[in-house]
């Protein structure tokens, strides 16, 4: 059994993985920590989650010795905000734990990426080099050896896991950035109250316009050019993502399936890739789910891909408990299905 | 035309009143105010409700000199906080004003129960005397010569236009409580940001448990107990409004229809109240407009009211405006059909 | 491994256990099957609920020969209409086979009941009269050895899980009824295609006054009078019900508390009632689970109770799997947390 | 006094429109007409939209004698199926009428367009030929002068309005499509029963990849390919469109903001577009009302627009209104403010 400790046990993510890790037969939860200067320290998860109730029953703790925590731990979650894991992901490390980051500290490799988008200068440059980006159906291998996965963010997840197999493929024109446009669920603004999450202030509209950090995350994984437009819909949890791109010269719906099928369906172990071909991707059917469903239709030259996940889940939370499995050696979907 | 000013503008109701006043024929809209610690004053009303855009494009003015916006207006809305409506009432008052208040401060003429229900003491008991609570249906006339106008609330609202008329007509049994529930849009908790309003936490619930300060204005107005359950539903605006009563003796379901058409059939001015008999009463049906909508049904000695009301609208602003209208003379529904 | 097939898998209730018993570390699923003349015999279960893709991917099978079928089975579930219940549940059983039926065809043994509220004449008084009421907290040792399970309806289980402690003990004042208002997700009315589950008509509303076939059912098991109010709510899953009483003479909080725990926390083995006591019961703290929240307060001779529940999971899918796990001597909650 | 009669009036259109035309200072509505097969023939428009009751409580009559109904109406309304408006507006147009038809039917003036799009053979080019396009803001000389208006379709209005600035102007890039990205409310499916629109089983999703009818209506009226992809959202009102497209070469987003005020704030008429320039365009701002919301930002080479319209309003009934107030000579936004 490995111990394991979620710090950022507290908001949506957090929940999720508690449920997931208390349900998981390999691991053992060890430990669920909120900042020392939290209000919900001492709380029961179950008393801010009340769905967890029976299921995960266990403190918040304050997290104030670092050391001690990692000490106590195999495998760490940090379901903190980006600054925080920035912070203390060293310390972790430092002791020996493998650690699975949801935060978006150590996703990109790139110049002033960090103080462009984040708002801060990164100090941990060869942690940051070390890490291993955690798009599991893609980085497995990486993923198996690594000490620092860092679990990508929501948006990211859906765009890339539909046009990673025609990048890699060649399949598109590379004068014609593809146009992503995607619709997050609320819950993906966290757990907090503010005015844009007010219930009756919730309304359909794209934000963000040209300057959302996950464009450069998702251009710079998938190394092509985008434009990404993300949305906040009136619902809870889920994104749709629509992407619409050119074809290059000559290329078929039936090369596009190759290419699907040549990354996703060529895996003995399962994995949270469902490819839908051209039926249509509903987001009901991954909201609370580890999958992502993905559907393609072509016409000429162009292609409209559609991708659906769970933002909590496959976008943050199962997939890291994807990650871990894939870390440790256990079936991908351990503790998911 | 009467000179009308809102106080308190920037938030639901005040929104709601601004679009009504600005369509009424014989008001003019002289100004729009809320508190001058106010972050949104200077703002324009559009700038925070999108929907008024091309239609109430003033400003929201600190109010900072009361006598001179009072010396300004015919018509003071009151769609502020109870302790600010508390206090700020008598100035517009003693200047001549016709006052008509959104909130609860002059509603219930008991003793304690400010203290009680509100937590402060009322220092106003000679405009509290004189306040005519604003049921329009019921006290049309007492409007009409009112000089401070303490405007329902939306619970109480739907609660005693469907009981109003059994208990004036001495349908129900003393001995039993009639049982009110009732399902509220979020917006009836205001606009602010707050985690109980946070769209991912909003679920349908009951609260305020034998404790809701509109149970004793519901007792209080309709002269009988009532136990009185509010609930938070997952939608924006509406209320319905589920009562269950024991019956008198020997009461029918005649008896019954006989009340209802003798409360709100007799009357030449058309007002807000559509009977339904025992067709079902739907909430969507008053969602965005001034009517109350109520059904019954009878089985042995028991009775199952409906009402429902749209809470910014019947249950708070397009009351409001009906009390103006009766106030001054012009057909109740002016502005709001 | 105990061979399980489910008859009317294609709808709601159906698609839940398909996934529940493909979980199940005891059972094997044997099969899907439809009425013979449903356009959906033929299709995958995931084509019609595509949330399953990639976890059941079995086809509905025509229901044609149902001796085969029994044959083939240990464990039967009917997540069928009621009449065809009614009529093919004899020949499962005659062949020896256990059999959850979630439908209403053998829940109520009374006299006209089927007649009255169901619309046909019941044709199977010696196996009505066998049946065991699946309430799995509260008939437990009965259902461990039935041969026919009739498990309870949605409302009525949380209703029942609510107020059956007060009865039992003795609680509430004979003379009046309590009052059941319950507001249940639109997924109630099964998966089909009508004008009143149509998207734009859904709005919340009371309906069934007086007349809905869950009523006696409750006050049948319960053996009390309830008056029942049952409302659509425009949401997908779940039910909150909320029941105010009139306790006995002398009654206290203290009192309900005992008899609650008394009911619910003396259990070796851990079921789907979880006690809130005066904490606010939350619809989302259930849906998706196999939970039921209750919760209560008092003041003066009245209480009033909340009760939560997933109507797809605890009111039909999930009480049917902890039936089984129960007939079978499996913990009760397997593969349901 | 304007005798207008509404055909197809018990959709929520022809709703909408009932309202409106009672609520026109120079409009009388005559009639309320429904096909003579429909099973609402004889009921109250407002049993089928409780939401009219009081409002508009007239009868539902069978279109039976076309002739008759014609020599009553100055003005008719066509809020019915394309085949059906294809049919009957002849006999109307014949008898003198305007007709102001919201369907598909004489929209586009193409070869093959209605068999490849609406699979009927247009029988009526003389009166497709004199056919209107009744685009408000665009075509006001046209729709003064014509008899026969045919109405936009909802997603072609919100996509026309945001690009036609641009396409006039030449601002875009003639060698990349734009790329609109829908997402429309439930409601721009009609009213009716079906599994698609059934409550639970709505979820968002792209539709009609590269196959709707209204691609071609766009890129027909602006003189522009397209690639057009709407979505299903899970709301019931309202279109959110974003639309991604490359500018021509040294093109600013001076340009863009000048071309968007020529065409709109140098009328001396209100209309109903509100330009946000690079304000965020939110949905609920224009659900119920008459207005389409359009936004832009400028980023490189590149142009994201967003523009919200209500799909029942300026998609469909207030811009008929809109052009029977421009045809008859009065503010074009009588009786929808």
């Amino acid at each position: 059994m490995l111990n394991t400790v979620i710090i950022g046990a507290s908001g949506y993510t957090g929940a999720e993985l508690a449920k997931m890790v208390s349900r998981h037969p390999q691991l053992l939860l060890r430990g669920l920590y909120v900042s020392a200067a939290s209000v919900d320290a001492g709380k029961l998860l179950s008393d801010l989650h009340g769905q967890l109730k029976g299921i995960v029953d266990l403190p918040l703790l304050p997290l104030t010795d670092i050391k001690a925590t990692a000490a106590s731990a195999d495998i760490v979650l940090l379901a903190t905000a980006h600054e925080v894991s920035h912070d203390i992901a060293a310390a972790f490390l430092t002791a020996g734990c493998q650690v699975f980051d949801l935060s978006g500290a150590f996703r990109v490799k790139a110049d002033d990426f960090y103080r462009q988008y984040y708002g801060f200068e990164h100090q941990y440059s060869e942690w940051l080099e070390s890490a291993v980006y955690g798009l599991a159906e893609w980085n497995a291998d990486a993923i198996h050896q690594a000490q620092l996965i860092a679990v990508p963010g929501c948006y990211p997840t859906a765009s890339q896991l539909a046009l990673k197999p025609l990048v890699v493929a060649e399949l598109l024109d590379p004068q014609q950035w593809p146009v992503i446009n995607a619709v997050s669920g609320v819950s993906g603004a966290g757990r907090k109250a503010s005015m844009i999450n007010s219930f009756c202030e919730v309304s359909l509209q794209a934000y963000g316009l040209f300057t959302h950090r996950h464009q450069p995350e998702i251009a710079h994984h998938l190394n092509c050019d985008v434009i990404f437009t993300p949305h906040l819909g009136n619902f809870k949890r889920g994104i749709l993502a629509t992407i619409t791109a050119k074809l290059a010269v000559g290329v078929t719906v039936k090369d596009v399936t190759a290419a699907m099928e040549s990354a996703y369906l060529q895996t003995t172990d399962q994995h949270a890739v469902r490819l839908l071909g051209n039926k249509t991707v509903q987001l009901d059917d991954v909201v609370g789910s580890c999958f992502c469903d993905i559907g393609w239709q072509v016409q000429g030259e162009h292609i409209i891909l559609t991708a659906a996940i769970d933002n909590l889940l496959k976008g943050a939370s199962s997939q890291a408990m994807q990650c871990i499995n894939i870390r440790n050696g256990f079936p991908q979907l351990t503790a998911l299905v």
